[in-house]
C-alpha cells in the first residue's frame, strides 16, 4: 500500500547521503569553547561587507520573485569576463547547471559521461538519478591526470566529459595546453565541461585557465561559482560560459526562479567587491603556503594544491589512522573534511583558513600525531 | 561544429520562456510614477518584519554552506503542522519537489503522469523534460473538476496525479470530500500530489485540505510555499508533505544544499510570524472581496476563488480584446497577468493587493473599459 512499488529503479539505488558535522555540534558534543570549520572550503574572510549591505538593504524584498533568467546577474558576469550574455546561465550553485547538462545532452541508455575516478560526487549522482552511464578511469597515484586513458574511453556514445581543476579533493592543477589538447581531440558531439570552481585561487590563472581560449573551440562548457573566492556557498550561486546554442536551450529548460532574488543581487553586489575578492586570494594563497609548510614540517606527505585547501596523507612512521586523526581533530575543536567518500581513508582534506585559523589547526593536529 | 546534434529532442522542443514586465521596466517604458504589480501572486504585506530582521542578523553569514538536508526548517515546518519530520523534504520552492517527485516516480516511456487542462505549467515542463507523458483532461467550463475524467484516464502506467486546489488560475476550491474519493478511487502505486499552495487564503481550510486527512491515505503527496502567505516569493522556498519512504528516497536523491541558508532561516522565522501571517489572510480574504463586488459591478464575469488572485472576464458588451485591456492598464500603472499561456486569452487574472492597490486597479480598470 505505499508507492515503493513504483520508486524508479535508478532511485532505489540510491544511499543516503551522510552530511558532516557543523560548529555548533561539534561544540556541544565535545564541550568546547572554540571550534574553527576547515571542512568545506568556505571563505576564510566570510561574507564581503559590500554583500552583506546589499543583503541587508533588500531583506525587506524578499516576497517578490526573482526576475525569471537573472538578466541583471547575467549581464554582470558577462561583462566580468568581457563575455556575451548569451552564453552565461546562472545556476542554484553550479550543482543545478551540472543536472542541466546531463539532462539536455544524455539520453539514458544510449549516450555516456566520462571523467576521472575519484570525482566530484555531483557528476556521479546526477548521471545515477538520470539513468545516464558515467564511465570513470583513475587518476594517477599522485592525483595527475592520466589523459590518454580518458582519450582512449571516448566513442560515439560519449556527450560529456566532465574534468575540475583546480581538482578536488587532490588541488591537482595541469597546465592549460592539457586541456587544449583534450579539447582538440574530443569529437564534436561531445562537450568538454571544466568545473573550474577553484581556479581563481591558482598562482598564475592564465597559464591553467581554459577561459580565454573559450573562442577556440565550439563544444566546451566552464562552471565558476560564487561559493568560493566570492564568499556566498549559503546563497547557492554558480553559473555555466557555455556553447551559445546549450546556453539558450538551457534557459528554456532551468526551472525559471531557481536562483533566488537575495543571491542575485548579492552576485552583482560581489563582483564590484575587488577589495574583497583580492584580499581573499592574498590570504588563501599565503595560507595555503603556511599550511603546506607546517604540515610537511610533521612529517605529511602534501600534495601540490592550487585550490583553497590542501589533501595531505601521515607520516610512514604514524601509527594512528587518518580516521582515528579526523576524530581526535574534531574533539580538539578542528574540523577537517575526511575522504572517505572518495575512497581516500588514509588521506584528509583542510581548508584554508585565517592565519590564526592555520596555526591552531598545525598546533591541534602536531599534538594528536604526538600523542 | 555544435552540439546542437546531441541536444536531447525532449530538450529541443522546449519554446523560450517570456517573463512578464517587471514594476521598473513599466515604470520606464511609460513614463510613470506609480506602478502597482497586481500579477504574480505575491504576499500584499510584504515581508514580514521577523523575518527582515533574521535576514538582516544573518547577512554576515552567507559564506557558510547551508546545512544539508536543511534540519532546522524540516523540523519547524514538521512541528508547525504536527507531523513526523520524516515526511517533510524542503526544496527550492514547490518547483523542485515537482521534478524530484517526476524524477523519482516515472519511468520515461512506461509511466505517465495525469492532470487537468490548464494546469500549473511546471507539471507539463519537467514532464516533458524526464521525457514523461502528461495527459490531461480540459477543466469544466466553469473551471471545476472534471473528477470522472481524470479517474477514467487512469491505468497500470499512471504513476502520478496532480491536483492543485485552489486552482491557478481560477481560483476554484473543491471540497475535500471530493478529494477523499479521488484518492480513494487511485491504484496504490499512483501518487496523488495535491499543490496547496494557496490554500491558506482559503475560507475555510479544513473544509478543503488533505492535510488533516492525510494518514487515511498511503499515497498522497501534499505541497505548500512560502512564496504567497508567508512571504517569501524572492527566497525560493516550498515544501512536500510525503509518504516517509518517498521523503526519505527524496531527501537521498536531491541536491544536498538545494535549498539556500537565509531562505531556511527565513523560513522558521516567517513559521514564528503569527501576526504577519494573520494580518496577511485577514488583508487578502478582505481585499479578494472588495475586488470581486468592484469587478462585477463594472459588468466583469469574476470566477469564485478562495485564492489570493481573481481570474475575470470582460463584461459582454465590451468591444475590447483582454489583450487590449491589459496593455492598457499597463500604460496606467497597473500590471495583472495575461493568460494567453493558459489557452485563455480571453480572461485576465489580478492578485489581491492591499485595499488603495485594489482601489486603483479597480479605478483604473472601470476607465479602460469606458474609453
Amino acid at each position: 500500500m505505499t508507492c515503493i512499488a513504483s520508486i524508479r529503479p535508478e532511485v532505489a539505488a540510491f544511499t543516503p547521503y551522510v552530511p558532516g558535522l557543523g560548529a555548533d555540534e561539534v561544540r556541544n558534543r565535545f564541550g568546547l569553547s572554540q571550534v574553527i570549520k576547515l571542512a568545506s572550503n568556505e571563505n576564510p574572510l566570510g561574507t564581503s561587507p559590500l554583500v552583506q549591505q546589499v543583503l541587508r538593504s533588500r531583506a525587506d524584498t524578499a516576497f517578490r520573485y526573482p526576475a525569471p533568467g537573472n538578466p541583471e546577474l547575467t549581464r554582470a558576469i558577462a561583462g566580468h569576463h568581457g563575455l556575451n550574455p548569451a552564453r552565461i546561465v546562472p545556476g542554484n550553485g553550479s550543482d543545478e547547471i551540472i543536472d542541466l547538462l546531463v539532462r539536455m545532452l544524455a539520453v539514458p541508455g544510449r549516450h555516456e559521461a566520462l571523467t576521472f575516478s575519484p570525482c566530484f560526487g555531483i557528476y556521479s549522482t546526477q548521471t545515477a538519478l538520470c539513468g545516464v552511464t558515467l564511465r570513470q578511469t583513475p587518476l594517477n597515484p599522485d592525483f595527475s591526470f592520466p589523459w590518454d586513458s580518458l582519450l582512449a574511453m571516448v566513442n560515439e556514445q560519449t556527450t560529456l566529459v566532465f574534468v575540475t581543476t583546480p581538482d578536488n579533493p587532490s588541488g591537482f592543477c595541469p597546465p592549460v595546453g592539457d586541456l587544449v589538447r583534450l579539447a582538440e581531440a574530443l569529437p564534436p558531439a561531445c562537450l568538454l565541461v571544466v568545473d573550474e570552481a577553484y581556479m581563481d585561487f591558482c598562482d598564475d590563472e592564465a597559464a591553467h585557465s581554459l577561459l580565454p581560449r573559450l573562442d577556440e573551440f565550439p563544444n566546451i562548457a566552464i562552471l565558476r561559482t560564487f561559493s568560493k573566492s566570492r564568499g556566498l556557498a549559503g546563497l547557492r550561486l554558480g553559473y555555466g560560459i557555455l556553447p551559445e546554442i546549450v546556453a539558450e536551450y538551457m534557459r528554456r529548460v532551468r526551472l525559471p526562479f531557481s536562483v533566488n532574488a537575495l543571491a542575485e543581487a548579492a552576485g552583482v553586489a560581489a563582483l564590484r567587491d575587488d577589495v574583497f575578492y583580492r584580499e581573499t586570494l592574498r590570504v588563501v594563497r599565503e595560507g595555503r603556503e603556511q599550511l603546506a609548510q607546517g604540515l610537511r614540517a610533521l612529517g605529511c606527505t602534501v600534495y601540490p594544491s592550487m585550490a583553497n585547501f590542501l589533501m595531505f596523507g601521515l607520516p610512514a612512521s604514524c601509527p594512528a589512522t587518518m580516521a582515528n586523526v579526523y576524530t581526535d581533530l574534531l574533539a580538539r575543536g578542528v574540523i577537517t573534511r575526511p575522504l572517505t567518500s572518495y575512497n581516500l581513508p588514509h588521506l584528509l582534506r583542510v581548508s584554508v583558513g585565517l592565519p590564526e585559523e592555520n596555526t591552531f589547526f598545525l598546533q591541534v593536529l602536531g599534538e594528536v600525531l604526538a600523542a
